[in-house]
């Protein structure tokens, strides 16, 4: 609408937040703590689920927070830290009772592209980097969610997710190349230039590394997909034959480790592995302020904002929706910003919700965040006692877990559902998976944003335009075209389906002219203005000067089914006094009524 | 809508070029070759009318053509020589009867910030870059034209071009202002700086200089804003008083160069003139392609494009709407866009429509095209034979008559009826105004655009939601909150005033949840679609979860006055077939019968 914000939503439905009408200071506390909400309220039955999908969701965080920090370039322990302080602080925080927080592909991919551009990988200065970024992040999603800033979110549209999901699926994947292979590459480069490097120096491909790599993938499937079932059918209960389903990267990262330290692989088959890990608790960590990087990483951090917050929301939503529960968006935003900010205190790195973690969690019984802090404290003892064993952890197998992990992520049924419904949806969800494919991780996301967004203002610069007429009986109003409808010479009844503005001006005088035109006998022209919910001033201008050129062709203009709120504004601008009451009509019934044509 | 171009506009109107609906080879020669129509038919007694309006106008291109090309950093025969050639070609390609083309002052701005960037004033060098910049600004105007993408610049909208004339009209001001004190600067720097550089060399002032520079721009005010008037007082006829009151330029230049010539002010009081101007026609020149030049040039060339053709094209229509002629919007686009490569090959730079120019040859008289012909020859004699008057010609009369002409420019009005009708509005001609006044001409215009889109999408982001009921014994429904209506409490009728599109998901979402579960005793939601004119792939997919969801808690989604098109794409994609066509039907009224509450 043209107006204030103020009024525009006079009328509007107030649906969220209601409850939340008068809130006292506990509470504002509770609003704000949700913590202070379910643990008075713990009830011990829920102890056993929560302990077991802590143990189970802990055991499996584990390798994979490792994995997911090589791929952002960081050293393998900067994982962990980044999942153990995030995960209780998500408790105290989030409003998803199962939602598991910590390294994520997307998150780590955007993470490492930004600090390859700026350090070496896993160097300290990297780290740096991860904290400062961490830092960043948080303190914007606080800043966001205080501001009930989540619905910025609703500006990337599905495809331009699925466009994104898809393409960085394959970004991540072809980035894992060099460690299947066991090759090493000089610097970091882009994923296609690494591919390209790997394909260079396949002659020095370390054949155990790809070996037990392709043998780690096919395991995780294998578990994955198959074993699971198998065991159903075997008699196995659901319950546990799920949690074997989903241990498939715990089993290969035992037997990898296994092997190489019986076999020394690393030094009889230059195997790398993740090697020295520091034993003990996540440091305390200062993030180091420093413009000129926050500059370079500027667009990066918009980013993880962005698409941090709407992985975890979503994974939270859809897990909330299958047992009735509900999110708060903004809250939701508020506690992912204090996990980032926990995290680059904690010597860790940008964080979101993990899909695959928050499943494993929800299946194995979790009935509250109680789950996190069990499994944060399995953490706590891996990073105590079994650092050691960390050493012989081949880097192939990590590799594996996350190629395993991504090859879930490409989504064709949206391009599909796109191609059949509608090829302009198609069209950014093509130039986002392009543009991240062969521009870049964020720039790519930025192109498809900026598609989506300019797509959607072309199709509604170019609005459907019909002559209506009186369907037989009723007081509707329809398409000459479609329906067999009545019609008078004397009065042309016009839908215009967009709302009036700048971009749509034009085709308001180009038809409203032209009607007049074509039509000699033609005294008045009603414009059925339902369909339009917005009247700018570039419109209103418009309106008024093709009103008086109108005029002096001897037609005249009527409005009819002028929505309230425009009303008002047409009132307040003074339109209503200059253009006459008298040719507003409430529907086009009563204008064709009063213009004797019914 | 959400699906595809060619159907989206089935049963639009179409409203344009009906009688070129089967050009043969004669027929488009005559729609790209204007004069083909008017010339043949050319009747004789638009001679007289032609001739005085030619002359008229050339007598007061030749000043004011030269002094715009000192705004672009040129030398002033570059002014010349861009209204020769450029004024020739219009009267073959252009569509308009009476605009004139030349070099004017948004556009010489445009071409003088951009050259200052690359060389130095009035160099070889910058007449070189305008050379390139007329050939590309003209090469692209002429393809979108043939493209028939005219319509790019509807999104240009009312308070950006509003904002950018006041700002641009300031920034020409101050541009001027050292050539009226008189005061020789080191370079070229902003506008704003050259403020700055001009108030700290106060002291140099030359009072010769900016006395007879501020008696100018007072002449030629009272000239136009009074001599005029007085003299139909006197009893002149209202033509003649027209043309004296247009005459205030001339009369300055000739005075301004008769006083220096006298009293030899060049000399005797340092007083700068325009100097040695070569002699002769325009010369044949040959833009040199520039690679590295084009892409620092790139963003002001795409100014270049659309502020031309907007300024031009805008002209054109307000004249001939005077005279209830024609213009016609892409072969406009073509006419400006070989008037700027005509201006590349004979030593000019970018050109547009003028104002003042267009003006004074609509009030001379002129009836076609023919009266720019006798203009151009106007110049090709000064050119030829009065170019040593121009040494005498001093600077600050030519500054004069550039702070006389844009004073008219700022526009007071669209702010005033922004701040009263519309404050997204006057946002967005603040916003622009701000940035061309302190971030730069272009990137403020860039920045004026973006803003205005991004309040459109903001705007419709938050769309006006309302429950509706029906008007008592008509078959409208309208507004609870606005109107006395009937409603039932096992329906509610809803009405959204927005397209469905990814922005807008969530509010649908959030609407249609929060209404059932506020009303337990509800049964059914009835879904106004009248004002919805696109469903995208976003909203379709948030549609159907909610229609699910809605389903489990017992109440049944309905749809009501979908438009043909949006119903076409449904179908085409089985939403119908999944949902039912039974639960959507012609109106809300024939929704709320079936439901048995009406």
């Amino acid at each position: 609408m043209a107006h204030t914000p103020a009024s525009h939503r006079d009328d509007a439905l107030t649906v969220e937040a209601r409850s939340d009408a008068q809130p006292g200071g506990w509470a504002r506390l509770r609003r704000y703590l949700p913590i202070l909400r379910w643990l008075p309220a713990y009830r011990r039955e829920h102890l056993p689920g929560d302990f077991i999908a802590g143990m189970v969701l802990g055991v499996m965080a584990v390798p994979q927070s490792m994995a997911y920090a090589l791929l952002a370039n960081l050293p393998p322990q900067v994982g962990l830290y980044a999942t153990l302080a995030p995960l209780l602080v998500y408790a105290v925080f989030g409003t998803s009772r199962t939602l598991s927080i910590g390294p994520v592909a997307l998150v780590s991919l955007l993470t490492g592209t930004m600090i390859a551009q700026l350090a070496p990988p896993q160097s300290a200065q990297a780290m740096q980097l991860a904290l400062l970024a961490a830092l960043v992040v948080g303190v914007a999603q606080v800043a966001l969610g205080a501001m009930r800033m989540g619905f910025v979110v609703n500006f990337l549209s599905h495809p331009v997710l699925s466009g994104f999901t898809s393409a960085a699926a394959v970004v991540i994947a072809l980035s894992q190349v060099k460690n299947l292979f066991g090759i090493e590459l000089p610097g970091s480069a882009s994923p296609l230039a690494d591919l390209g490097h790997v394909i260079a120096r396949l002659p020095e491909t370390n054949w155990v590394s790809l070996g037990m790599g392709v043998a780690a993938i096919v395991v995780i499937i294998f578990f994955h997909r198959r074993l699971g079932r198998a065991l159903v059918h075997l008699g196995v209960s659901e319950f546990v034959a799920a949690q074997v389903a989903r241990s498939g990267g715990l089993v290969v990262v035992l037997v990898g480790t296994l092997l190489t330290w019986l076999l020394r692989l690393d030094q009889t088959a230059q195997l790398r592995t993740v090697g020295h890990v520091p034993a003990g608790l996540p440091p305390f960590t200062m993030p180091v302020f420093d413009p000129s990087s926050l500059g370079a990483m500027a667009p990066a951090l918009v980013m993880l904002v962005v698409i941090g917050y709407v992985e975890s929301v979503s994974i939270a939503k859809s897990f909330a929706s299958r047992r009735r529960e509900k999110v708060d968006a903004d809250q939701e935003l508020i506690a992912l910003g204090m996990a980032d900010i926990a995290a680059s205190f904690t010597g860790g790195s940008p964080v979101s919700g993990s899909f695959s973690r928050s499943a494993v969690n929800f299946a194995s019984g979790a009935a509250t965040q109680l789950s996190s802090v069990f499994a944060a404290a399995v953490i706590a003892v891996a990073l105590i006692f079994f650092t050691p064993m960390f050493y012989f952890l081949p880097e192939t197998v990590l590799a594996a877990s996350i190629v395993a992990a991504v090859l879930n992520l490409p989504d064709f049924e949206t391009a599909r559902q796109a191609w059949r419904y509608s090829k302009a949806d198609l069209l950014t969800l093509v130039i986002t998976l392009v543009g991240v494919l062969f521009v870049g991780v964020e720039s790519g996301l930025l192109i498809g944003v900026a598609s989506s967004l300019a797509v959607h203002l072309w199709v509604t610069s170019r609005p459907h335009v019909t002559i209506i007429g009186r369907v037989e009986d009723t007081e509707t109003y329809k398409s000459v075209k479609r329906h067999k409808v009545k019609t008078c010479p004397h009065v042309t009844a016009l839908r215009i389906d967009e709302s009036l503005y700048f971009a749509t001006a034009k085709v308001l005088e180009d038809t409203l002219i032209g009607v007049a035109v074509d039509n000699p006998a033609l005294k008045y022209i009603v414009l059925d203005c339902s369909a339009v919910n917005r009247i700018d001033l570039s419109a209103l201008t418009t309106l008024e000067t093709v009103d008086n050129e109108l005029r002096t062709m001897g037609v005249t203009l009527v409005l009819s089914a002028v929505k309230g709120p425009i009303h008002d504004s047409l009132l307040r601008a003074g339109f209503v006094a200059r253009f006459g009451q008298d040719r507003i009509y409430l529907s086009t019934h009563e204008a064709m009524k009063a213009l004797e044509c019914t």
